[in-house]
Order: structure tokens, then sequence, then C-alpha cells
């Protein structure tokens, strides 16, 4: 594998000459790719805050706008399928940034031979969730690839919300000290993924939370606009998501395992499969991080939503672990969480 | 192939109980599943209005929002590559619609085994294209799929962009004596693709006319706010765009053979392979319907721009042609120009 440059600096990502599937896991590789390649090429401010949602000035107002791609398999699964995914996967991440998602676009990509009556069903789903979640589906595209060329489909969302004045949410401003609130279980949606993949089947009732989150982040907002941030936990998980505000806020965090919320099921599953909750998708669930004089009261609105039910303060922003992820295990002792490089989870989401 | 239905109404795609690279074509299948099942799916007046891009209200003023994906093969081409192609083609949407281009999301499908080197080739060119057009990219995401479920690399860029108060182009506001305005010679995009395809390489100087049309059409408008509507010229060329034209504003449109305007390549291109130019795909053509008291006047301003030194006028809003098209030929006979169905050119864009 020989070394990639770009212009006259070496890339962290120049370990690799090829894409692997762990560019698109949401750990370090993919990091890499974003900060060696994608946003030195693109150079702009908006793009290098590495939200999860670009924020514009537009005329006097805040505009967010975000783009996901969903290549999901299988396309549908336990709680969802690829189109509701899509919906609530890009309105969670125009929510998270403090923004009320006006309209989504949709842009399929399908192989060649994909059963007609198939995409009905999952544009039912998609014209569903738009309907639930009271946003509308404005633009689309439809492109086909040769058989053998694609998988099925796939299916893009773009979207853009409008942003509350004032709010200036962002994963640089963590401060020591400052809480870490999650809005309910981890891991649920990769559980339920694994859970119906070829050559893993296994019995379990847990279901995707795939889930729109806009109306909760809109209550935790409107009860506390001292939120410091807030992250939808999907590709790599609690981890990813804590590792990006560490680095982002030169932060260190502490996480306390037995506060951080588990259903039964997913704790079972997560030891027979070798994995660690932290690390698995979710597509219901976020992450707020407050300022700690503000933190019970935003997990009483939390709790108070049906989709905050089992919000839980899981941990603190640590004044002695400089850029470092530790969990204090339920006995006692603390352990590192590193950040995930390959991909445990291909095609999670 | 069984029937498929939609709630009750039987649907014209039900034809097909498969996809076919006709689906993407552009033409009458496109049409079919367009109409079929996502308009009524999603049911909403901005999608059912078929523009090129959604135009919405924001904030006292309005804003235009589009999705495309781009799957074109080969990834580089005579004049133009995959990455500058999605920037510019997502430009060329907003820009008919009267909109200023303003930020651009990227969404990258990589396939397992791509080499970076040549994904870097592709970002540095999308880089380029945006700075060419003074546009960012502002949020972006990046998915891998195993060898074997994608080709190589697949992007979608969605645009927003600021329409200019008082616009209201609209497909559905052609009037007969409208004249009809293309920017220049028509087929180079899908002539250049087809000179590179394996099986298919002929040889020929024919480069993609891959260009952002935001300056061309922001002069056109600024000149002549009565130009009832633009259409940029992609799959299914001016055909399909005429064909939508036609359905929405019913009426019929006569074209003039003799003044369409044709690189003598192109010509030569289309006679060898059996391809008519009006179906051919254009990446940086468009064309534009204008009342003919202001057609010279708008014509004048094209062809004063680098992107319209061969606009021509080639047709007109005819009287006696409901909702067809037809060609004058060059000695006088009328033919009708048939929308496609199936698909010519696979993966032109």
């Amino acid at each position: 594998m020989s070394d990639t440059t770009l212009g006259s600096c070496p890339i962290p990502f120049s370990r690799y000459g090829h894409i692997t599937l762990g560019h698109g896991s949401g750990g370090e590789l993919m990091a890499d790719l974003i900060s060696g390649l994608f946003v030195p090429a693109f150079a702009n401010e908006t793009l290098a805050a590495l939200e999860d949602q670009a924020s514009l000035a537009w005329n006097g107002s805040r505009l967010a706008f975000t783009t996901d791609s969903y290549v999901v398999r299988p396309l549908f699964f336990p709680g969802g399928d690829i189109g509701s995914l899509a919906v609530n996967g890009t309105i969670n991440d125009l929510s998270v940034g403090g923004a009320t998602p006006i309209a989504l676009s949709a842009a399929f990509i399908l192989e060649e031979g994909l059963e007609i009556a198939l995409l009905e069903r999952i544009v039912r789903s998609m014209a569903r969730a738009c309907s639930d979640a009271g946003v509308e589906l404005v633009t689309g595209d439809t492109k086909v690839v040769e058989r053998g060329k694609g998988d099925q489909v796939f299916i893009n969302t773009s979207g853009i919300g409008r942003i509350a004045p004032g709010s200036v949410l962002s994963i640089a401003s963590a401060q020591p000290g400052d809480r870490i609130l999650v809005s309910g279980t981890l891991g649920d949606h990769g559980i339920a993924i694994l859970s119906v993949r070829e050559g893993l089947a296994f019995e379990t009732t847990i279901k995707s939370d795939s889930a729109p989150l806009h109306t909760l982040t809109r209550a935790m907002l409107d009860t506390c606009p001292q939120i410091r941030c807030m992250r939808d936990l999907t590709r790599g998980g609690l981890s990813s998501a804590l590792h990006e505000l560490a680095a982002a806020s030169d932060v260190g965090v502490r996480l306390f395992e037995r506060d951080i919320p588990l259903k039964t099921e997913v704790r079972a599953a997560s030891e027979m499969l070798g994995l660690d909750p932290v690390y698995i998708a979710n597509e219901g669930k976020l992450m707020a991080i407050v300022p700690e004089a503000h933190s019970k009261r935003v997990i009483g609105v939390m709790r108070s939503h049906p989709l905050g039910a089992d919000a839980a303060d899981i941990g603190e922003i640590a004044k002695d672990q400089r850029r470092r992820v530790v969990m204090q295990s339920s006995v006692g002792g603390e352990r590192v969480v590193t950040r995930i490089s390959g991909e445990p989870l291909p095609r999670i989401c």
C-alpha cells in the first residue's frame, strides 16, 4: 500500500491505499478521511466545524442543511426499514443542531431487477415517516444501475431546517464539569439489525429504536437554551460521538458504566457477540452535553417525552482526562474507551 | 409480471414488475415511476409541481432545494469527471429555477477496494468546480459498501439556493407563440461519454459540456424577468424537457431541425450510433421558454455569455399540436418526436 499525500502534507489515511469497510465506520478511519481529504479539499469553516449539519446565515435567520446516504442491509429489519430510517436519520441530524426540520429530499439509486412492489413498500414507509414527523419530502431523484453494480436500493436524504434564534450548539463548547445525558437505552438499532443478518441470526425481541427526535430536542432546548451540544448516536455509537466531542472541545470524558441504560437483551446479545454497547449504532437516541446546574431539569424534560423515557445522566466532562474517554466500571476500576478504527458493523444505516 | 397498484389506483408502471435501466432514463418509464409512485405517496404540492428544484417560502424570501445522485461511468471522461459533474449538475438544477446557488452537500457511496488516490482526484475536481462556481460545499457523508455491491463511487449532491424576489418560473406557464431557446449545441455530453465506453470507443474530439449555468441564467433573468421557464437538458435531452413542458403547460411544441445547433462531430457520431441528438443528455445546456416579444433580447444576452455563445431559437409553442412535440425537417416535412421510453444511454450522469 503506497503512501497518499494531499498537497505536500502526508495524511493519516495514507496508511491505506484503498477504501475499506472501516472507512464507513464512524470511527478513526472515517475521521482520517474527513480530516485528511474532505475538509482540506473543500476548505471552508462550515464543513470544518464537523457538526452533523451545516449552519448557514439566511435572510436574518439561520438554516441547517444536512445529508446522509442509507445503505443498510437488510432493507427491512425489526422496528423499521431503510425508508423510515432515511427519513428519521436526516431529521435527527437537523434536530441535534437545534433545527426544526422543514423539508427533505430523497434520491434513490436502484439496482436493475429490483421488485417494484418492494420499492413501493419502502416509499410508503418513507411517506409515513414524513407524515408522522410533519415534514415534507419536496424534491427527488432516481437513478438505476446495472444488476450487480448496486445492492437493491440506496437512499440519500438531505434536509433543511430552521434554527431557532439564539441557538448556538457546538461540539467545541463542552466545559469540565458538564454532565453527559443520553435519551435512552443504547445499542437497540445495531442489535436489531445484527439479529436478522445472514449468518448471524439469533433470537431476540429487540427492535430498532429508529425514531425522529425533533420534538424531544425542541422540548429540551425550550427548557434549557444552555445545552452545549447534542449528537445523535449513529455509526460508532456513543463512543464516536464522545471522541469527536473530546477532540473538538479539547476535554476528557468520564462515563459511569452502571448508569448507562441498556435493555437486558441488548446486554445479553452484546456479550454473546463480543460487542461493547458504547460502540453500537442507535437511530433514535441522542446525547446532550449540559452544564451541571441545568442537568436535572433537562433529564426531567427528557423523561417526560416518550422518546426520552429512559434518559439518564451517564457521565461528566472530566478535568483530568485530556481528550480521553474513560469508563468507570461498576466495581470501581477505570478503563479507556478507545475509538473504533475498523468496522465492527458494516452497513448498519 | 404482476400488476402493482398504489392504493386502489392501478398505476402505469405496473407494466413492469421490476426496475429496468429504463426507469432511470428520464423518459416515460421514469415519469411513470414519479407520477405513479413518488408523487401520490409523498402527496404535496411542491413535489407534485415536478420542477427540477423545490421552491420553499423562507423568512420572507424563497429558497430552492434540489438533489441528484451521480452514477456516471466511466468516472473520468473527455471534458469532466463524476466530481465536477456532481457539482455542476446540482448548480444547474438550482439555476434553471432562477436561484443563486448558495451551498451544496456531498454524500459518497464508496465501494470497498476503491483506490484512495482515485477518490482524491474526484474530490479535488469537486472542490475546483465549487471554487470556480463560487459555491461552498458545507456538509457531507460517506458510506462504504462491500466489493461487488456498488460501482467504485456514487455521489449525491444536494443544493440550496436563493430565489430572487418576483421570480416565478414554472413549466406550467408556456403559452402558444412563445419561443424555445437553447443555450448551445446539443448532445456533446452524451457523445463524449459514449466515445469512451467499453465496447463503443470511437475517435472524436468531442468533450462533455459539463459547466455551471448560474451566471448565464442570472444574466438572462436580469434582462428578461418575463422568461416563462428554464430547464437544463440532462437525461432524455431536449426531448424529455419538452415533453414535460408540454404536459405541464398543456401545449404543443414545434421544433425546426435546421435551427438546432449541433457540432459536426456530434451529428456524425449520432448518425453512426443511430441516436437522435434531441434525446442525448447535455450537462451545460439549457432551454428557455420566452414570450416572442422578448426572445431576441434574451438570445442576445445568451450569446454574449461564454456558455451561451451558440444559443439559438429552435422552435415555438404551437397552437396546433396539443401536448405533442413535432419536428419540421430541413426539407419541410414534419414528424412527431416521441418521448423515449426505455434507456438508450444508461448511466450518462
